[in-house]
């Protein structure tokens, strides 16, 4: 597509490469850009260098922060018995924003993942143990239902057996606001095993 | 939402600032910057600088251009006796996507909307006029047909008359693809009055 400017052109490439944006949206956002303000433009190009400049892993839970160590793990509210283990920052904030744990979490880094290369050893499971030091008494194993997820689970399930009182799983089933019918079969099995007493 | 970094919260809300980005989508996008490359965030933020360093309007059509005159004007293959009226660059690149004309543009940077506060003075309606020079033969009215583009399209009408040979307005009628039931009635009277012979 022929954008009679090469920057123009660039940005719109630029913007197309980010996760869930299409060359319409590109183009929506970088024409906006040209339209508004100077001040918009520097105020983003700043705010994305200040992002890598700033932003780096607690060093005990591997959460994104711009401390040594993350407000998670500095707050002296959550409860350090408990350890919700996640593959990724994004699904720690997709916890927090629910307001209902109020433990610390572990960030993987990741699933392991024979097929991408990615071994345990690539992820924080190291670290996860060295944390077990007799306070924590649960760890959620909090990884995604997929296959990555599970085999993740599997692996720290086998590290952690001994160490810690008690490990979890996240319950798999419907979704709110699901239907059985609409479900795979994987799920409605999980759902019936996981069953609870209605109360 | 708590994203327990300054710097990833920053930008999360600059980009859900962009047109057609929501608060998920801007973390989306923020959160792949941070797992990038340093390059790509540096390239997005010097292309994103580089937008309103380098674009301005073209001299004659005020599309967007890096040069004096766009590439369209200075092109020897576009038929010079033709003019398209739209509102806006994103309209210009619309129809140029198409391929199916090859005259020139003009655009006219809004449209008149006494509500806005957007007067005929504000748009380019005087240079238009200037370019219609004895070598232009038709100008296309080819704003929105929205209330302000239909305004904008008679006001340029009564502006150009007797002096540009033929004026047009591009078809108003059912969308491709459309249905005349799920089109409201003005769209439906204008597509029976812009009914052609069949061929």
């Amino acid at each position: 597509m022929d954008y009679s400017s090469k920057s123009l052109e660039d940005l719109v490439i630029a913007f197309s490469k980010l996760p869930g944006i299409g060359l319409k949206s590109a183009q929506r956002m970088a024409l906006h850009l040209l339209e508004a303000g100077k001040e918009e433009s520097e105020h983003l190009a700043q705010t994305i260098l200040a992002l890598k400049e700033n932003v780096r892993a607690c060093t005990i839970c591997f959460n994104l922060t711009e401390e040594e160590v993350c407000s998670i793990c500095r707050s002296a509210r959550r409860d350090k018995q408990i350890i919700c283990v996640v593959e990724e920052p994004k699904d720690l904030m997709a916890i927090e924003k629910t307001g209902g744990f109020t433990g610390l979490y572990h960030v993987l880094g990741g699933t392991i993942s024979p097929l991408d290369g990615v071994e345990a050893a690539d992820l924080t499971c190291r670290q996860l143990l060295d944390r077990l030091d007799g306070t924590v008494r649960e760890v959620i194993i909090a990884t995604n239902p997929t296959v990555e997820g599970e085999m993740t689970a599997a692996h720290l399930h086998d590290l952690m057996l001994g160490k810690v009182d008690r490990i979890t799983r996240i319950a798999r089933g419907i979704p709110f606001g699901g239907a059985l019918e609409f479900n795979d079969m994987v799920t409605v099995v999980k759902a019936l095993e996981g069953r609870s007493d209605y109360s």
